[in-house]
């Protein structure tokens, strides 16, 4: 692969990593080889593209880089270095200068200390080609400067701006743990040339539209609602149309217009048709249309970048097995890289894993076989074995006589759901109804009785092991809800008896926690658990989208609160006089005033977080814009029309995308050949009929296991079953979404390219055999 | 094919229509053969799917119900019948009732006569098993009954309701001509399922919500900016929360207990993450998929409706040529049918198609090559004749004259384009300022002599009938503009020469037009041009999508009108005290009153109309809701809640959805493989070239004809292309969308079950030849 190529796209590794593949014997493998080759299949199982050098010394600093004691804290600083923003001037918490300087000073250093490891697993030239790390050393640097020149003013008493604040949500985006992140901006960032020439194409509309309006309207001597001239100056017109594009002003701008002809409704309807409805599709088409587009290359890199880890370490641990034959990596070197890759995996889930690679039974890999295992690695198989109830070893009498039996049948029972359906329903009402009458809150000591009941009786019937497994996360909510329910009624009740006072904080706790109790009726309808499955598998891309959400939020605070600050204040005391024009009397008689809009300001980094959603959610937005354009000037509004472009034109539309495409995956429910595999291999139980039951991993299963080639004894006793769906990272539903999408042939066709540039790989059937 | 699968589909001919097929003869065939055999062609050619008898006087009863002026007078009555809404009462022009009866009568005296006209041509036993029929004349029925009822209860002086005209749209969609529309409905009514699901969903959590919010902010004594209490009723918290979700009262809902308490922020935050963003998104992703989903079979089963069709036509018309071998078409009755199909096709032009479909120039047809034949018409081919300029004919020496060659040269060069690009910006700053300034009103005049100049240069330089062909939409524009603004221009000068009086009208149109001529500058543009040629190409759906608003808005302006009209009425004269509370006490002091909303009103159809787009808007949804609330009463919500959930969440997703396909298309640009047959036979001329040209028509092309096979001598003189993709039907559209969707092998499959049905077709390889 050219050099060229490698410092574009992190995404694939340099070749020359490849220095050590020439063991081409069949000497036996060093530990130093099994540890590369293990390192090559964690990146490749986890999507890691770093590429490293491979001296031993290098590769344990590889390692040490990615324990996850220094992930966690290089995440602990950067929430550290980010939360700065609520103790520093304008503060929520105020704090001393030199307390937050000293803080960010110690952020500063562990990053330093972070890149500074990064630049000693890599080779040097690398490093300072890769453009994140530039820009984290840039960040660092600025920052350090501004720090010094802050400091300066403030010991000379002069003014200062802490500037560099807004490049802190940078080192967020630009750690290598941010990849999520990273792919989020960069496809914004390929979609903006497109979106540049749309936004052009819409902003002529307006502008032509606006005057339109100026030569139709401007000479009509109309009036607005509040006496002032309508549509008489062009920049106002253009703004007021911006807004209605927004929709925030409608249908108050067509009024006065519309009271003095019916006609001049056509004008706006048609303005809106255009330039809401059509233009605003239109962004959200270009969005999408360039998210999926470039998501689908860069999933294209990942694939490949993957597999041809997998050939590095195939490479590593290769041998001939006959002369002239294909190299073949033993069950034997397999077993020992497996236990480094992943010391905690079962020795059964290990034999499936080793029978799904070699399925012809023949007791060696060749290059294909031996490429699947990352993807392998990566699909979530759950050992279902029967495992006898922990009372039934300890009372076996009691556990099997009859009147425990009819238990253990009536809560295996479809009735039993239905009844406490029924239960949560009345709950509901009691809820509703005042909870100052004594019958009212006393029964919900009844209810939270029963609901403790049902987990206990749940857990008398079902396997606890098997009831908490990892992926019943209803049984886990419902638990957990109960208790803390449990636990924040019996304090709250105590600090009841013991005197008047009843903490205002943990009643809230427990309306919410009676709440969120009623959310479980859903799950146990099926038309409505698919919905929420979607919704729980969109869940990590939300959370990506979260981040993205808070390094613009961030930015746009920072700025806000340098611009804004303290030029709108809000009273608590209802009787001050200021509270009328919230402190600034160039606000009286505002529409931002009149609404009581004062708390929506820029005065601590909390508020603005508040304010720039409130912006987002767009309604008012003229009414909150103009209220800071009033207390500044015009020229405030490029802040305000630059965060609308931004997030609603552009992040919310991201959004839109991926909620779009996780549903239309939801709905072609696709399935990668490595999960047909183990299917056919008859392993994986029906997945519905797990799904279908609340306790979902305790059935006991009679699946036609003997009808297999050669099943092992371990195998036999137990079963597996590919987890749910449900909990796929956001990098395997990528990959998910855009499988369908590649072309087997497509993929081969790479591979052999790079076969020839790297000269160690040449499988031409290799492309359709992977996933 | 069953006889149950054709009731239920509109799509599938039925299979006896085919009755006169055995004709396998070579005797010669008939005129009505011919015209059978050119039905069925431009049945196919025009995706129509009425199954008609075969016997001559249903055919020619058949062609007749085609005629095109029947169909522009059913067209018209439908359009007179739904316009009776502006002169009844409520009515903006008044009429009296005998006359708007009297009209009513005559439209559905001509429905019925259309709907009988169709009962002849079809079956009867077909006619009564298709629901449109009985949709069509049960509305005519209960039209019926309802006048008679509203003219008896008139005549004695009672209160009547005309009902029946929520009834009236439903013949728009109804009426055989009304197939996008009902497609639309279909696809609609067949996402409805999905839909409710999620809304269950999406009502369950706002219910529970709601209910969280009673627990947490009702205890607290909190008030709205009115001084009412804030969030203490269930039933106001769950209707607020529902306009949080379209976002109206954001973020007025939250202020109150925000002001309390900055925690109270997370709880409207989750809300409007949860409902606005992620639900909103949901439902845009079921309404789409299953748009996607369903059109895609209709196509399917359009396209093998289509071809059907074809094989009919092949069957009336085919020969056996030799013993025992295929049938096939002659030259000679194809040239006939060809002929009957389309009369006015140029010979040059019906030698293109046989050549392309007669690709391996046998002189005759077979199915295959046959069936192709619906499409091929389909496609628009302009014929490129380098027809000389008629000066060139007049005045040859004067138009080979030096000076009228330079002439030429300029008005081609690229800096003539520049150069008038340049005059609309000045002429667009002119605009802007003040008109009343006699140099800047005179300036106009300039600007129009520039204007009609450059018109009558092109005209000079360029063939005119080539210049105004019916494929350069912007020749036509700029000349109908530029001539419409020298009328108007001149009709205003005179009417202000005359006297005082400026007509304020003819002074609107003449600036509407002033500012539509600036549109032009954008198709220079390469980059907009590609935008706006996508936009113009999703005009049709519009304005499908426009018919399905229409029919919506149609039935909730007529309820709209029964229940509240009157009730908020609008004085125009600002002096009057009643303008106040828009003369109704009732609303004294409320927001719908103070924001002077009186106007919007269901006191007519035209203004219901405008108060249910801005509803659409959703902007201020609730002020205006409540405003009728006020008057009315509490259940008046559910009209507007309803109105909400259909147009906002399904119709609206709909045209998103719509939006999104076509711009979809527009970027994988695909050609069906017909437009690639005739690109490889070297007819069609780089269309980018001809685009990229302001008159495209017009180039002298050295085309490599000569590489050709056989070349016929009449086409050798001309070139022909494939006509820009502006200008196609929603179907074909549609049918394109699609096509990269439909996989061959299914169609043949499909077609093979077909043919064993009808025992009348068996080609295996007909499904991958097919486009």
């Amino acid at each position: 692969m050219s050099e060229a190529a490698a410092e574009k796209k992190e995404n694939i590794p340099d070749e020359s990593a490849g220095k050590r593949i020439p063991n081409g014997g069949n000497a036996a493998k060093s530990r130093e080889d099994f540890e590369l080759a293990a390192i090559y299949v964690s990146d490749a199982q986890y999507n890691r593209n770093i590429y490293f050098d491979t001296s031993p010394q290098a590769v344990r600093l590889y390692l040490l880089y990615h324990h996850w004691i220094l992930k966690v804290l290089l995440y602990f600083f950067i929430l550290l270095n980010l939360s700065l923003a609520v103790f520093e001037e304008p503060a929520v918490f105020p704090l001393p200068t030199w307390a937050t300087m000293l803080v960010e000073l110690f952020c500063l250093f562990a990053f330093s200390l972070r890149i500074g490891h990064y630049a000693k697993v890599i080779p040097r030239d690398k490093f300072w080609k890769d453009p994140k790390n530039i820009c984290i050393i840039a960040t660092l640097v600025l920052t350090l400067i501004d720090m010094v020149i802050y400091g300066a003013l403030k010991a000379a008493d002069c003014y200062g701006v802490r500037w560099s604040r807004v490049l802190r949500p940078l080192l967020l985006v630009n750690v290598t743990e941010g990849r999520q992140l990273r792919r989020a901006f960069r496809s914004i960032r390929n979609a903006l040339p497109q979106i540049f020439y749309v936004f052009l194409l819409f902003m002529f509309s307006i502008l032509l539209f606006s005057l339109m309006a100026l030569k139709l309207l401007g000479k009509r001597d109309l009036k607005t609602i509040d006496g002032k001239p309508y549509f008489t100056n062009y920049v106002d017109i253009v703004f007021d149309l911006y807004v209605l594009v927004t929709t925030a002003n409608s249908p108050d701008v067509m009024m006065p217009a519309y009271n003095a002809n019916f006609g001049f409704a056509i004008f706006f309807i048609l303005y809106i048709l255009i330039n809401t409805y059509i233009f605003m599709s239109v962004f959200l088409a270009v969005v999408y249309n360039n998210y999926k587009k470039y998501l689908k290359e860069e999933v294209r890199q990942l694939v490949k970048a993957k597999r041809h880890k997998m050939v590095r370490a195939f490479a590593v641990l290769q041998e001939q097995r006959e002369e002239g034959g294909p190299p073949v990596v033993t069950r034997n070197n397999w077993n020992q890289l497996i236990q480094l890759v992943q010391p905690n995996l079962s020795s059964a889930r290990r034999q499936l894993v080793w029978s799904v690679c070699d399925d012809k039974n023949q007791g060696f890999l060749d290059k294909v076989a031996f490429i699947q295992l990352a993807d392998l690695l990566n699909i979530e198989v759950i050992t279902v074995k029967p495992r006898p109830h922990p009372f039934q070893n300890l009372l076996p009498n009691f556990y099997q006589s009859a009147p425990s039996r009819f238990v253990c049948k009536v809560v295996q029972h479809r009735g039993f759901v239905i009844v406490f359906d029924l239960i949560i329903l009345v709950n509901t009402i009691f809820i509703g109804l005042d909870e100052k009458n004594p019958l009212i809150s006393n029964s919900e000591w009844v209810f939270l009785t029963l609901y403790l009941l049902e987990i206990l009786l749940k857990l008398y019937v079902f396997e606890p092991r098997a009831f908490f497994s990892r992926h019943n996360f209803w049984n886990w909510f419902d638990t957990i809800i109960v208790i803390s329910a449990l636990i924040a009624t019996c304090v709250n009740s105590a600090l009841g008896s013991t005197g008047e006072y009843t903490s205002r904080q943990i009643l809230d706790i427990v309306f919410i926690l009676r709440v969120l109790r009623l959310v479980r009726v859903v799950d146990n309808i099926q038309r409505f658990r698919t919905i929420i499955n979607t919704l729980i598998r969109i869940g990590p891309a939300i959370f990506t989208f979260g981040q993205l959400i808070v390094v613009v939020y961030y930015i746009f605070a920072v700025l806000g609160m340098e611009i804004f600050k303290d030029k709108v204040k809000f009273f608590d005391d209802p009787s001050d006089p200021d509270k009328q024009y919230c402190g600034n009397p160039l606000l009286k008689g505002t529409a931002f005033a009149n609404l009581n809009y004062c708390k929506n300001n820029f005065n601590n980094v909390v508020s603005s977080f508040v304010l720039l959603v409130e912006l987002t959610v767009v309604n008012q937005w003229h009414v909150l814009s103009s209220g800071f354009v009033t207390v500044t000037n015009v020229s405030a509004r490029i802040f305000f029309v630059i965060f609308h472009i931004t997030v609603v034109i552009i992040i919310i539309n991201i959004f839109v995308a991926f909620v779009l495409e996780a549903f239309f995956l939801e709905y072609s429910d696709l399935q990668t050949s490595l999960e047909k595999k183990i299917e056919e291999l008859n392993l994986a139980m029906e997945q519905e009929r797990l799904e279908d039951n609340l306790v979902n991993a305790m059935e006991t299963i009679d699946n036609n296991l003997g009808t297999e080639g050669s099943p092992t004894p371990s195998r036999s006793s137990m079963v597996f079953k590919i987890s749910s769906k449900r909990y796929r990272t956001v990098d395997a539903l990528l990959q998910r979404i855009f499988e369908a999408d590649l072309a087997p042939e497509d993929l081969s066709e790479n591979d052999d390219t790079e076969a020839q540039n790297t000269g160690s790989f040449s499988n031409p059937s290799f492309g359709s055999a992977s996933p």
